[in-house]
């Protein structure tokens, strides 16, 4: 059964990817705990890509709370609330996409739900992982929750302002990551200083440039 | 499928809980987020307990970096790695209580993967749920995991040294929590004030009386 709904997801989720490839829009699935920093993160990046450039799925067991915060930014956004459920999928995802207009728009922000065990399993149809750690969770997180790290392009280090009152060793942090994982790769941000959010719009432009080749498909 | 896996769950947790009942061990089963504080919460009560009068189950995906600190602490306890696991389960527990010497323990203290989503749903044979939740997780926690909340005993608001620094509201807290729950009570710690556990320990010693009803029992 396992299987079978599993190649279901896959197969949902390869047509989401059409989508957003046939479109040039990068797709990032936001993955971490529960108040590591994921709206923020999307708070923080609007004014550095502009509004007008980004939609975002937001996906909570319950509540509006996060849809009310890009709402008041003007940035589209669309809901799911899975109630008891631990993580997005793909159908999920095309649903939304069926409502939600993305005409124009580069980059699609899927925020997965706070957890950082089960959306680490589950193919969306997204082009990049980007897993949110704040300081305060610490430093061990990669080894022990490794499932979630080992397959993330870029880890945000989020909350930096709390490093020093939370003792927060970011060698440490550095040193698991690279134990479950040897490409990922990592930026600190904090919101009190704006401009550490500029280095993760300098990533997801090249990656974009990357993935689409815009310099041969125009 | 479903519904007669967790029937047998059930009815291995039932036999885990006769095991508490019989020898007057009060089993907690400690939820929350990956790093809200639940392996400092146990660091801060030991001294108040007593290490000689609890024991700690530590579930984790990966590693026995939180086992290492209960032994550094000369705490017994043992260590389960679920893997992909996203929660213990009553089996998981009984085959820990087979190899783990509860004899003249009054508090087992199981620590649970940190989901604040998946372990809700799994009864263990505990006789109380907290629920630990960071200041710099924010204020809107219980609305969002409100499957978690709801079968709260106990929600402890961790990390309040950080409550100025993330601006967390308490009152919005506890309003949320109220939306979800009206039976969990709270309490706050700070691992920087350590008889901010205090009340922690009163509450558990309160709880263990009642549900024993010792002054009768013996």
């Amino acid at each position: 059964v396992d299987e079978s709904v599993s190649n279901a997801n896959d197969e949902i989720a390869a047509e989401n990817r059409r989508v957003f490839d046939e479109n040039h829009i990068l797709c990032v699935n936001l993955m971490g705990s529960p108040g590591s920093g994921k709206t923020t993160l999307i708070e923080c990046l609007a004014p550095l890509i502009g509004c007008g450039n980004m939609a975002v799925i937001q996906g909570d067991l319950e509540s509006d709370i996060d849809t009310k915060r890009m709402q008041a930014l003007k940035i589209i956004c669309h809901q799911i609330n899975t109630h008891s459920g631990c993580h997005l999928n793909a159908k999920m995802l095309s649903d939304a996409l069926s409502v939600l207009d993305l005409s124009g728009r580069k980059y699609l922000f899927i925020e997965n739900v706070g957890n950082l065990v089960c959306p680490a399993k589950i193919y969306l149809g997204q082009h990049l992982n980007i897993v949110v750690s704040s300081t305060a969770e610490g430093h061990d997180k990669p080894l022990k929750y490794a499932i979630m790290f080992m397959d993330a392009d870029l880890t945000i280090i989020a909350k930096s302002d709390l490093k020093d009152a939370v003792n927060f060793d970011s060698i440490e942090f550095l040193k698991a990551l690279a134990r479950v994982s040897r490409r990922c790769k990592t930026l600190m941000t904090s919101k009190k200083t704006p401009e550490s959010f500029e280095p993760v719009r300098d990533y997801l432009i090249h990656e974009r440039q990357h993935i689409f080749n815009e310099q041969h498909s125009h």
